[in-house]
């Protein structure tokens, strides 16, 4: 599947000098939805995964799919005071500035085998950022599933040594 | 299925007075979810799709299941200044507050026959919104799918005669 021709580059978005990928053409297309969330439950079953964890708001999407086709269930993590429940909170670096997400502490089960899920990973801050906060409430991270990998930024580097799937590798800037 | 045992009522949040309905108890139980996203299809189904329309964050992950499910693409409505390309603006009233969603212009092709999903009905501000939003982007709404109703505020009567079809009634206030 060339998941990359349905992925439109959106130059100085957020900000100047920041190429976006925007997966919302992508997500028009229930094949390469259905092809995608195929292929990385398909990376993701044999790691005998018992959640998905994702982060709001693009990586609600794919992964709501992921956690059916996985038949697993789904922990939401959230901006700050989105969750209304006891939370955990962990700070991390985007690409362009800084942020915190929390995640319910009655989430993760103790012994938990987690999946994190995101559309895209970058210098990889906010998958540490799910990783740590999986980790301090006693989950342990089994891999890291990506719709898409920027190349150059070190996100797989930093979230090393957990295995990690990505299906499109796309430069960080043309 | 007894959905409400698995939905939290969270007393003051996120302001006083402001009854919460958590359904994050619900997202960690697959068969809840599988349940749901089944039924919701279901009912869907015969009023033949072409889009799954939902806005961020909560409607994203059953909203992508549902999508999945339905085999059907899925088109994120967003807060202002998430979207990248080019977006058609709504204002709606929120149960508490105000606030406006886009939708990107090319999301929706002319024609096109649209489900809306969210995990709530309160008021019906925000259905009406995405109703509003895809009837001006030329295409026709079939049906809105919600997880919860909120009894006594009126929602259903907002977006009639818009089919709709909740799969758990709660009280606004207990």
């Amino acid at each position: 599947m060339d998941y990359a021709s349905l992925i439109r580059p959106v130059p100085d978005f957020p900000e100047p000098g920041i190429l976006f990928r925007d997966i919302t053409p992508l997500l028009l297309d229930a094949g390469a939805c259905r092809s995608a969330v195929s292929e990385l439950a398909d990376w993701a079953g044999p790691l005998k995964p018992d959640l998905v964890l994702a982060a709001e708001s693009r990586g609600f999407i794919l992964g709501g799919a992921l956690a059916q086709t996985l038949d697993i269930g789904f922990v939401p993590a959230r901006k700050p005071g989105r969750l209304p429940s006891e939370t955990l909170s962990v700070d991390y670096r985007l690409e362009y500035g800084s942020d915190s997400l929390e995640v319910h502490t009655d989430s993760i089960f103790d012994g938990a085998r987690v999946l994190v899920h995101d559309d895209l990973i970058a210098t990889g801050g906010t998958a540490l950022a799910k990783i740590n906060a999986i980790e301090k409430l006693g989950g342990e991270v089994v891999g890291c599933a990506f719709l898409i990998e920027l190349d150059g930024l070190g996100g797989r580097w930093h979230i090393s040594p957990h295995p990690m799937h990505a299906l499109v590798n796309l430069p960080a800037q043309e």
